[in-house]
């Protein structure tokens, strides 16, 4: 086990639409790899840097309805390069794993899908941004978006911010981006249905996760 | 002159670094072109509409110091897309125009220049935000950086922004960068001594704007 000083952390996303349940399952996730001795950190798109973060106030606040979709679209690989040079990358360096709650998928589905942006400009961000880094692994947390945003609605009350304000319809695209990635990539995806109870939510998210630790890795 | 109606605006930048006098020379071109009938706004990047001033304040803002240096190139095009769509693109098509303090050009000579960034990286989110749109006439201010930081200190005492606060190599290689651009694409700039006293600045930008005024556009 000497060895486990020199590798790299592993990259793990959570997606999926508004109400799916990620954040719960990024803690349960997390705790997981701790018990079995892995450094890891938990993060958040967009934000995950403190400048990170004050571009997440700017993309988020209903203030800021009318913001043109390329601008939104830029936005968010802007909070994506800070985050990846101030958390993402120095962590999986130093033999950390990051569990993050989104990643560019999220972009593909939300600005591609739900906001109809043509995926080849998406491409074009996620090549400059990120060059050849993308995720180990992404669970996707997938349900019908009329209960997630049920869920969500509970959870945030009036205080929707500028995507929890969008319509059934949204999120329906951002779905449809969700599973179609889903499938074309299915050596990274594991579909999760977390329309299930709380607690089969988990026993999937679980069985995904130690399948990947059982998976031979290149870098083992 | 009833043609004039159906006639788009044109697009005018001024360029230069850090006390160039750029914002004296902007009124002193409206007021030129007013006096001579025509419609005009004058704006300013980064910013230029609510939410793009909302992203200069981050651009600009000491406490974002640590900004990667990607991360600040895309945080400076996303206020672009929104500038383009907010006011310089309804603003041309109705037929005003608009001049601008500092636009693409900028990005290459701080981001490019000051920065190092790879000057292909600027040209591809330049394609994707602008498509096809560039400046009609670009005036560079150009004067050596001292006398520039001399000026621009005086203006901002001890309140300097991420900018200003940076060192005289970083505006001597944007300098450079201006100059060779301007010498790479002189049917559009039009080199003004900015270190001349500002009767003589004034002057030569004068001459500048009559001389572009007294060609015949294509669209005319």
């Amino acid at each position: 086990m000497t060895s486990m000083s020199n590798e790299r952390g592993r990259f793990i996303t959570l997606e999926g639409i508004e109400g799916a349940g990620k954040s719960t399952q990024v803690s349960i996730i997390a705790d997981r790899l701790r018990a079995r001795g892995r450094s890891v950190v938990t993060t958040r798109e967009p934000g995950g840097s403190p400048i990170a973060e004050r571009m997440r106030a700017l993309l988020l606040d209903p203030l800021n309805r009318g913001m043109s979709d390329t601008a939104e679209l830029l936005l968010m690989f802007a909070a994506r390069a800070e985050h990846l040079e101030k958390t993402i990358r120095p962590a999986l360096e130093a033999g950390t794993w990051v569990i993050c709650d989104r990643f560019t998928d999220a972009t593909y589905a939300y600005q591609g899908g739900g906001r109809g942006l043509d995926p080849e400009r998406i491409a074009v961000l996620e090549r400059l941004v990120q060059g050849d880094l993308r995720p180990d692994l992404t669970l996707l947390l997938d349900l019908p978006p009329e209960a997630g945003l049920a869920r969500a609605r509970v959870r945030s009350g009036a205080a929707a911010d500028r995507f929890e304000a969008e319509a059934v319809g949204f999120f329906s695209a951002a779905r449809a981006v969700y599973l179609a990635r889903a499938e074309a990539a299915s050596e990274r995806y594991r579909l999760i249905d977390a329309g299930a109870p709380l607690e089969r939510v988990r026993d999937q998210v679980v069985a995904a996760l130690d399948a990947f630790l059982a998976e031979p890795h290149p870098e083992d």
